[in-house]
């Protein structure tokens, strides 16, 4: 949503490239104020309970009904691994330790970055909740390939069954642009 | 800044619990839209020119004066790669190629999660700009340990040379708290 009005004094802004900047920017034509927009942070768990790991089925758009990991945006005042650990307990009730960053992807043209660990389930609890429909443990076999909700969770679903047979975990750097989300 | 009127209609904004979430959010009165503010993502190059890297003394506050790292708030529509990179052209007029991530630092209390890469400079051509004062290349005994700008660039940095030292660079993931940073 394109900004047009000035969040610090409510007169009208316009788009031009501040001084000393070089980008375009909402300035404010009252006070001046520059209104920033920046990518936002998604962070989440890929959460293992023996061989398995933790899904849930999505009750809110976007992807209604479709799977995806315990994840959402980066709140202000947390770091990145609170806020992994918060969205598992809002989205499945289930309490999780972090064992490492395991992906991180880039989406420059809807302005967003996944940061993705690795956890640990404190045990087998875990419920549905008012985000998620169904909440479930799944292998490689068992994980429904053709439901998941967005590329970066499945790119990173991918890479964790890879490293998975290799029983080697790293750090998955990469970038999905417009083509390769249309695959 | 705290938001006081909605970007979209001008009209008064409230600090209340949208429907649905559970934190507090600037709500427009008029027309119901919400202001998410999320924390905001610094990048950056540790750029190698054969055994030193190149810093910058800042000729723009905050920290004028002091020496940093070249990094920047991640812009929209560019991958986390491109914004460390052009961070290094802008800030040291140096061109460089991504060699891996290297950083990855949560400031929970003033909302920024930096992610800083080791790269390679193109040549050995760089120069002051309008944000540096001096571009220079250091090794570990010429840094100006002393007259670091940030914390999270003093911790990167720390970490650069200690890998240097056993020659393993690995992923860096940490959170500079208040206390962390009065050190």
């Amino acid at each position: 949503m394109p900004i047009k009005y000035c969040n610090q004094c409510g007169a009208s802004t316009v788009i031009k490239i501040p001084h000393g900047d070089n980008l375009p920017r909402a300035v404010c034509e009252g006070c001046g104020f520059i209104q920033y927009e920046n990518p936002r942070v998604i962070v989440g768990c890929i959460a293992e309970w023996e061989d398995k790991i933790l899904l849930c089925k999505r009750a809110i758009e976007p992807r209604l009904g479709y799977w995806t990991l315990p994840a959402g945006f980066l709140e202000n005042n947390e770091t990145s691994q609170e806020g992994a650990l918060r969205e598992t307990l809002e989205e499945a009730n289930a309490r999780a330790t972090i064992i490492a960053p395991f992906s991180l992807i880039d989406i420059p043209h809807i302005n967003q970055i996944y940061l993705l660990y690795r956890a640990q389930l404190a045990n087998a609890s875990f419920s549905t909740t008012f985000e998620s429909s169904e909440v479930a443990l799944f292998n490689e076999t068992t994980l429904p390939w053709d439901e998941i909700a967005f590329a970066a969770i499945k790119k990173s679903l991918e890479h964790y069954f890879d490293d998975k047979r290799k029983d080697i975990f790293t750090l998955h750097v990469e970038t999905i642009n417009v083509s390769t989300q249309k695959k």
